[in-house]
């Protein structure tokens, strides 16, 4: 069987999930839990899983290791055909696609997890904070809410009418900005909604 | 004929150029130059191409316009077939590379950005330069360097026996260096080997 390493309160996790859960194969994979505050990622055994020490990691039955979220999700999605597409079909599908899933790590995830490690000190353990760049993070990803709230006007998923990889990514990155205090604003409507027609699916509380 | 917005000098679109010179496309594109200094990348025209405002864009001809470096090359690898694969082609090989395209884009690429953007205030008319933070953005990208030549120890491109889209993207973050005096170490052998290596092939000076 496979096995996950992940966490189960992070947001990176948290994707592989909803993307295994879409696709109705949450039971191939064992979740083996890691507590990255204690440092359960940091032990030569998961750097020899992910030489970064990040969750989460794929583990194939013969051992091989596959980090980064989104790598993962590619395998699964190539992996196993039969089940729903959610990285997209033809070749402009897939680019526009994987279009919407930079926007949202660039402009979103990453931005909302600088702004969480620089103002939580979290990790100060182990990196330097630096509390003003982290508000201006904040800002950043502030900006995404508005952007997707536009963008979300007239059409039911962030791609259009099919739900994606891109719906799951920025739900996840959305959440996690609670954070950093950071929620849909009252006139968000269009981002509401969309919020509101995810949490519908049962896939998002794998 | 497709088109595609660049800046010459910028090291995204040259992951493009040299993605498109390696599959021997180069001809379908229309090249056009914006300065982005200039702010080129900042008017309503290009804002209607990208809402990001940056590049690259690829404009299609019926005037589809992707952005996002990686999703272009996507588009261009599943749009011409019969080309060379930069991608992948199994399921794993396709998840490995997306893997190390992420290890490129998030540790090697982006702090070297961030670290550009914030000591050298290229951008200080759009954005607050936090030069602290740079410096640290820095002390990261050269960690990768080491990460790479430990890497490479023992193989001749990134993702094993074959040239890949990783190659590409570590070359042209590792260029990008320059900007902020951070070159190849003498003691980083692999290193330097791979890079020489690279610049064998007439695709890298696209």
């Amino acid at each position: 069987m496979m096995k996950l390493y992940e966490t189960r309160i992070a947001p990176n996790p948290r994707r592989v999930r909803i993307f295994l859960a879409e696709k109705g194969l949450l039971d191939q994979v064992e979740l083996i839990e890691m507590d990255l505050q204690k440092g359960d990622n940091l032990t030569p055994e998961h750097k020899a899983r992910n030489p970064m020490r990040k969750v989460p990691v794929l583990e194939l039955e013969d051992g091989t290791c596959i980090s980064e979220t989104m790598a993962i999700c590619r395998y699964i999605e190539e992996a196993f055909p039969g089940t729903s597409a959610l990285l997209g079909q033809t070749a402009l599908e897939k680019a526009y696609i994987e279009q919407w899933l930079r926007w949202i790590d660039f402009y979103f995830m990453l931005p909302t997890g600088m702004a969480f490690q620089h103002t939580s000190g979290y990790f100060k353990d182990r990196m330097t904070p630096f509390p003003e760049w982290g508000e201006e993070c904040k800002r950043q990803a502030g900006g995404f809410f508005r952007f997707l709230d536009r963008h979300l006007a007239d059409k039911p998923y962030i791609c259009g009418d099919q739900f994606t990889a891109a719906d799951i990514n920025a739900l996840c990155a959305l959440d996690f900005n609670k954070t950093i205090k950071q929620r849909i604003a009252p006139d968000q409507g269009n981002l509401q909604a969309w919020y509101e027609r995810l949490y519908e699916r049962p896939s998002i509380m794998a």
